[in-house]
């Protein structure tokens, strides 16, 4: 079996055959023609942190200690990252890593604290904080990353989702020094300084474009924007504040790679799916709260969709999953351009065998020709 | 000055004047009228948690210790209650209490940690769990309360709103044990076991109605459902599971006192507003992250809005507040049927100062008469 890459090569590899055609080009991919609004034979499937906490395999091979320090180990996030492809026979695997990485990286002092998220130690307030956001350069600040997409590029028969965090939501948590509900200081310095803001901005697209044009060069075929937290924000707020800088790294990766697909995340962005399209997504993450035809309606034509079971509802008994996931399947009702997700990352008490069962059933769907 | 009550009686008051028309009926003030759609002579405000952390005399006031025993002393919560109506001059005052006093009060087991939230000592499990939480006798499970809306309502001449937890929210304090993000034990028991979930909700319904009831019999004028967190919910789910019990609060309420409105409240509920509604309320909460010409088209004709600045943006340097504050009331252009209110409670960091140039803003604006 012979797969084309991202990167113009072709090699044979059959340990992770999910019925590839032979000389397929990654173009061909289900996940890949979902992304450019192209019918394909199947609905394709992945989940966000399918590579984690809910899996026992996971669980065995990591151990304790900061994530960052795993994400650090080529050969260990090669294999974490290949757990869940094995296992669910998924339609893409995602880099495992994490959105603080290159902040990390730079130096500007952030730790993912189990149980709590990144926590930054000094967090960003005022000009001179800028400083400590140094440009990235990826080979010599993030090699571990480079050589984790390498391993996996030369491993999967997938394509590789590479990604990075959105400014604003990397803004939140280097401005609140962590988690927050509120985002009020985030808030306060966007209202309250807006030049400072837009800088602080300006930086973590940079940080966003440098470290996603590294995961594509070295092999990635995709790429998602992370902006978990923008549906925090009043739709006014997003476009006048957020918007640029998260246009700025769509147009830039584009720039770079106009094949690799850019998927734009966020949670509870009902009222943000256009804006979030305006930034130059092929593809819009769409949560539970949003129905799919509700979200086409919004999103127009030439815009894909991801998502959107309540990844709570996986937790429920199988009859119920399943017929979540048919009511998934039938909002689309089967139009092309649609990329089966939660409509947000896996909740670590997740049972694998009821993804399994996800994915299954998805794959089972046939989808308007 | 004289004001007639929600009761019927009149009395006459000077203390908090606030321009109040001699012989006025509760009904003809701008709060009320408002909350029926009826043009006023300026558009009402208060604030969610305008009794509370960000001020100076409530934190000098209460001291250490929980919330549910400074609750529990009328004296204390009438005081608390009235300090911000004398501060700001808003429109309406609401009881200093909390949505788990009623399952506190049955003896549910339920504190209110600071800087946590409620926390469940046995969170609820099981249908043998439904025992413990028998009907709310107000009269002799919360008579604190009712005294404290007695003492208010002999010194206040602005309406006082009377509040309850709306099933949802309730179910998921009592289920997580405490706040939570993702809701995943409430919408697992939800999802798996729906008979004892619609028990569950039921009891938590009569909870609430009991609440409201016997607060407007001590002479609240309106009162708010709080279903803080059901913007958690997908549309079909909040239909399916959630507005049933909802709906029956407001019917029985109304069907108890006619003559008091109710607000709807939820966050994140921008795809809910119009099942919100639907519950039975006369005014629907709306949060920041819908525009109110939006949200207006949204729930059509017949139905009052409350919001929806961003309790965040308050924390702006004050020209900024001003241009937020505009940007609310012109989004509404002047319609009748719009409360001023943030779109979630005070920050704890809120500078009252700058509230009371809200109040004095939106007091100084002209609606359409």
């Amino acid at each position: 079996m012979w797969l084309r890459l991202g990167d113009g090569t072709s090699r044979r590899d059959d340990r992770y055959g999910l019925g590839v055609v032979v000389g397929c080009d990654v173009a061909d991919l289900p996940f890949v023609r979902a992304c450019r609004g192209l019918p394909s034979e199947r609905v394709p499937v992945w989940f966000m942190r399918q590579a984690g906490r809910s899996l026992p395999e996971y669980r065995a091979l990591r151990g304790e200690g900061s994530m960052l320090d795993t994400i650090a180990r080529p050969d260990v996030a090669t294999e974490i990252t290949l757990q869940p492809v094995r296992r669910y026979g998924v339609d893409a695997a995602i880099l495992y890593s994490d959105i603080v990485v290159p902040t990390h990286a730079i130096g500007f002092g952030v730790d993912i604290v189990p149980g709590v998220g990144p926590v930054v130690e000094h967090p960003f307030r005022e000009a001179r904080d800028l400083a400590r956001l140094r440009p990235l350069d990826p080979e010599a600040d993030t090699p571990y990353v480079l050589e984790t997409v390498r391993n996996l590029v030369a491993e999967l028969q997938v394509p590789l989702i590479a990604f990075a965090g959105a400014p604003f939501t990397m803004a939140s948590y280097l401005v609140e020094g962590g988690p927050s509900r509120t985002h009020a200081l985030t808030k306060s310095l966007m209202y309250g300084d807006p030049v400072l803001w837009a800088a602080l901005l300006e930086r973590l697209a940079d940080l966003a474009i440098a470290s996603i044009t590294s995961q594509l060069d070295a092999g990635a075929s995709a790429f998602q924007l992370f902006d978990s937290w923008a549906g925090a924000l009043a739709p006014h707020d997003y476009e006048r504040f957020v918007l640029p800088a998260s246009r700025r790294v769509f147009a830039e990766v584009a720039d770079h790679r106009a094949d690799a697909p850019g998927i734009h995340f966020g949670v509870g962005t009902g009222e943000l799916l256009e804006l979030l399209a305006q930034a130059g997504a092929d593809v819009v993450g769409v949560d539970w709260r949003v129905h799919l035809d509700d979200a086409r309606a919004r999103l127009g034509p030439g815009v894909a969709v991801q998502g959107n079971l309540d990844p709570a509802a996986v937790l429920a008994p199988p009859p119920v999953v399943a017929e979540r996931v048919a009511d998934v399947l039938d909002r689309n009702a089967g139009r092309p351009g649609h990329i089966f997700n939660l409509g947000h990352g896996v909740l670590p008490e997740t049972d694998p065998e009821v993804l399994a069962q996800v994915v299954e059933q998805v794959h089972g769907y046939r989808p308007i020709p």
